[in-house]
């Protein structure tokens, strides 16, 4: 076998591999139609269900958190903010998790009780909870999957990524860069202001910032076909002061931690070139840049030159 | 802190523990009230969703599977089986799928791709589809989490494990035992005997064997407050090849693998003693005792003397 083609070093060559798969599944029942372009979003529709979506992250210590370090309440609550992340992503409520767990067997019934209290605390903050789940244990590191199921306010669509359109605008809600710090624990997933955006502001395309600025608005323009150009000075603003620390100890610039690292859990937000700009300020959105017709990502410098942005950051297949 | 309390000996202990907390989280909306009361059953009710249910199940590898010993695509059909028996234990009609994995990094692409192959292809002989899922790698053994959503069919309740009553009979749906040796692989999920026992039968009970007879007909008794009687020589009826392969190997009686042994994934039916005793034969059931008033679990011998079986079996909290 050819080492290099089957050797499983990109993430988005899988999952391309598996939806071909899945897309080439036998029509069970025709009302199931919709269910199939969900695959690639941020949360999948459950088919004739009223408009339910639903996603699945799974959390492995050593590599999303480590249990070294950091405790099960903590852990517990991160595994239950990037599902609700996933729900802001797309404008969802959510409404009902369920919670599976393989434990170290070195760990007590009180590590177990905390993982599960951390989620629930932090589900019931966002009108959340865990309705069931499933425990196991094992001599490995512990893994924690959250599934979360929610909806759209009554009236009103899921965000998906694919409606971007040439001139819309590209903002991001918060400062970017350096969660590894640390902050990628305590995460505040932003459902109440994607409810908000989507009740008000009709996002053209929206999505979380959970591999890094570069590879998730990188989706969008996948899905949307379509490119991107950021502005630098714009993209100095959002840099986090995390990325500046992290910058002192990698010697990379912090605007590539801004613009490539992982996890910060804030949304790009497309939306219409003529909304409403103060409106979009007071949510705390500022606009980095704007959707082209073609051409990929590109970085605006303030001397006018352009050049082109690389997507890279977190991906699990490296 | 003290070890011997604190140790995660029992799953039992934890899920009760775990129960306790998410039946004290704070009411978000009245409407989710009913979800509070599905923790502890094979499936969860999603609130406010025309009657969708949901449930987890996670697979390690050393402890569900062994990928040294099994192929990718055999695996991921075993993850997707359980969770589809989780549906056949409630007759619900298992209608959509999402598939997590934690994949070890050796595995190729190719791997990766054959476990979503199996699972998708298990699933779709049951009508049910793969949406969405998540795909990460790390350097330790693989996991596979499925998590499942489908309905009672029109008209119909999901049957629940609290509706036994006194003077019941209780059936199994196969052969125990010994599936070990490597039926726990390859089971058929009982998804259409479920629903054609719901839509003519009424169950008053229902749950698939997944831990042991002897445990998974124990989550009866214990949440329809009562006791069971089971009759040997009816028993031995149900005494799988592989049960009397395995006892020899083991030198414990192959009746003690049908009670105990886990992940036979056959049904435990709990019918009105009214039933129609042909009909039911003809499903392939077995009448293997009867409901109680109390007195935990009992074996009846054919010479009349009855002795208490311990619930034992698989539990993955030893």
């Amino acid at each position: 076998m050819d080492k290099n083609s089957h050797n499983p070093k990109s993430e988005r060559e899988l999952i391309r591999r598996i939806a071909e798969d899945l897309i080439n599944q036998p029509e069970p029942e025709p009302e199931q139609a919709e269910a199939r372009v969900a695959f690639g979003d941020d949360m999948a529709g459950i088919p004739d269900s009223g408009g339910w979506l639903w996603s699945v992250d799974m959390l492995m210590d050593g590599v999303d958190f480590r249990s070294a370090e950091h405790g099960w309440e903590t852990i517990g609550r991160k595994a239950m903010s990037v599902s609700l992340s996933d729900c802001a992503a797309m404008a969802v409520r959510p409404l009902a998790a369920l919670c599976a767990v393989a434990l170290c067997d070195s760990l007590t019934i009180d590590d177990a009780v905390a993982i599960h209290r951390g989620a629930q605390s932090c589900a019931s903050e966002y009108g959340c909870r865990i309705v069931g789940g499933d425990t196991n244990s094992w001599k490995k590191p512990t893994v924690v999957s959250v599934t979360i199921a929610g909806r759209a306010e009554p009236g009103l669509a899921p965000v998906r990524r694919s409606g971007a359109c040439v001139g819309d605008e590209i903002h991001v809600s918060g400062l970017l860069g350096g969660s590894i710090l640390g902050r990628h624990l305590t995460v505040r997933p932003r459902v109440e202001l994607a409810l908000e955006l989507n009740r008000h502001h009709t996002p053209h395309a929206m999505i979380d910032i959970s591999d890094g600025l570069s590879i998730d608005l990188g989706h969008i323009l996948d899905s949307s076909a379509c490119g991107a150009e950021l502005n630098k000075d714009a993209l100095d603003k959002v840099v986090h002061p995390d990325a500046r620390r992290l910058a002192r100890q990698t010697g990379r610039p912090p605007l590539e931690h801004a613009l490539h690292d992982g996890e910060d859990f804030e949304l790009v937000v497309v939306l219409a070139q003529a909304a409403d700009k103060p409106t979009v300020e007071r949510l705390g959105l500022t606009r980095i840049g704007h959707i082209t017709k073609t051409g990929g990502l590109k970085l605006r410098h303030s001397d006018g030159k352009l050049e082109p942005i690389e997507p890279r950051g977190w991906e699990h297949f490296r």
